[in-house]
């Protein structure tokens, strides 16, 4: 854990960006206890203002040094940006919170989602990460499955919004739209194809198992969670032209005799999980709800009819949020109180 | 069957509607024999002008006697209309093939896909139903694999464009994209909910058990025109911010030892699909690029990673054309050739 202190001096690398400047607010918003707050980004960036506590702070040149006398350290700017500089400030005896997939799958790396696995946070590790922000929101709503049935398989397809490709595949959604609906068209930067009015099944880069990195990362990273190589995941990740907050269809085959009303008195005592499932009433789970909230929200839970022991059910949560930002503070506020 | 002219006397039940106007589009440039062509609608619409042929034909009122000397007749004015006016047809000794859903799992009504089975047309039936487009797309790519390996179960979860809702829906969701883009907001009134810059994981009315009737389509209608009640389907329909073509993540489970590689083999062969796979390059199937296509595009064609005998892959396809009107006149292509 840390040693204890009233204030801590918190590092955010990666402060400009959709990530950094979320985590800056969450911060705040859960008066997270920091003393001085150093926003770190490139040589580009370094020199901006950002508000922070409703007072300027000016965004400063990630260096060597910059982690001398900081404690913990937010880290959201990219898996080489941490492989440079996470091992630098661990020399400076500054705990990393890394939000890339550089360390997740490091077996020295504890991979927490402070709501499932705090136990693995135990020990003093230089470096925590941050799971993927697919992967979070599943595994809030699968750890009492799991801790109940057993899981054995899971089959999901993702409904993922474009910020988590960061605020310039924001910017190229609204661009796109804007001018697929005056009757324009524009080329594809951030993605290889058109997210506008569009749904891409592909998300990150293709391995030669037919996989993108994304989906094994929900496969990989879930596994680590839940601490159990046994789990068999089976997914499609697909970008669909949302701003903010993934959803997710969600099949999950158990061990134990599931039922969807078992799983609904399960999930309404999971800390982090809402229950928003009453369809007769239109009422479940929408990315436009998601938005900005710190749950993960959970609904149309039903049993599978196509199988016993086994459940449907549609997730949503704020990617940059519980998928991000909220977690990595989280992490920290665990580290703080562990003492 | 029907008996054989060189031109027939075609009457189109919905003309003026999103998938009517395909129809005729479909009707002539697939050079279908037509003689006399009459479309219909309610008083509302009576008096309008469509194109055909390069000719202005007059949109006339559906009445009890429209189909006097009418050879077929397309309905797609909904399940209301052609519950009172199909059987009218019928007496008229027209045939109908009806794109609603009130007829289809009448066990006396023939629901066909001319690729998959075009078998069920023998007889001499005075209703045709056409499948829900949701269905259509994926059993014409379920079709072979279901030959070859018989199929135990499949997990479906859908992408569906809003132009399924017809018009009013592509013109929800260009106002609402349009309203959003500009900081402004407006009511729902098509859908129960916003769908610009949103996914609904609702479509159609919910059932008690907890799925809804498009869902339930995808289940019996998978069956019935697969011959074979004993297919396990657990599907997820989702609304999704796109105007034309739907996309669906598909998981099969079969009892024979399917691979990727013999499924890529099997569908190069199957009639109304084509395979475009090749992720490396960024190719894979596109709502955006299956609009106004008559193919059915399958690709992200790999083994489940979570089970033996089992794949996984993405399927596109023109819910106007293929999930509706292309199917439609498929169907009358078949029942004048049968002769």
């Amino acid at each position: 854990m840390i040693k204890k202190k009233d204030k801590y001096s918190v590092a955010v690398v990666g402060a400009t960006g959709a990530v950094g400047r979320k985590m800056l607010q969450i911060l705040e918003e859960r008066s997270f206890p920091v003393g001085n707050l150093k926003p770190l980004a490139s040589a580009h960036s370094a020199g901006k203002d950002l508000l922070f506590q409703g007072k300027n702070v000016i965004v400063q040149e990630l260096l060597q040094d910059s982690f001398i006398d900081v404690d913990i350290a937010l880290f959201s700017a990219g898996g080489e940006i941490s492989q440079k500089f996470a091992p630098v400030a661990v020399k400076s005896n500054c705990i990393v919170i890394d939000n890339s997939s550089a360390y997740r799958m490091n077996a020295n790396v504890p991979l927490v989602v402070p709501e499932v696995n705090p136990n693995a946070l135990k020990g003093n590790p230089g470096i925590i990460a941050n799971p993927n922000c697919s992967t979070i929101q599943m595994v809030v709503a699968l750890k009492p499955i799991h801790d109940k049935f057993k899981i054995k398989r899971v089959v999901v397809s993702t409904y993922q919004s474009v910020s988590g490709s960061g605020q310039k595949a924001i910017n190229e959604l609204k661009v796109q739209s804007q001018e697929q609906l005056k009757g324009k068209s524009s080329l594809p930067n951030v993605y290889p194809h058109k997210i506008a009015f569009n749904c891409l099944p592909h998300i990150d880069k293709f391995l030669n198992n037919g996989y993108t990195k994304e989906e094994m990362k929900m496969v990989n990273e879930t596994r680590k969670i839940l601490d159990d190589d046994s789990i068999q995941i089976s997914p499609t990740t697909v970008r669909v032209p949302v701003f903010y907050s993934h959803s997710e269809a969600i099949n999950v085959e158990t061990e134990g005799p599931i039922t969807a009303m078992a799983l609904r008195e399960l999930l309404a005592e999971q800390a982090g999980v809402c229950v928003v499932d009453d369809p007769e009433n239109n009422i479940y789970p929408l990315a436009i709800n998601g938005e900005d909230k710190n749950d993960v929200f959970v609904g149309r839970i039903r049993d599978d009819i196509s199988r016993d022991r086994a459940v449907n059910f549609w997730v949503v949560s704020d990617n940059l949020r519980k998928g991000a930002a909220l977690n990595a503070v989280q992490i920290a506020e665990l580290l703080i109180d562990g003492e």
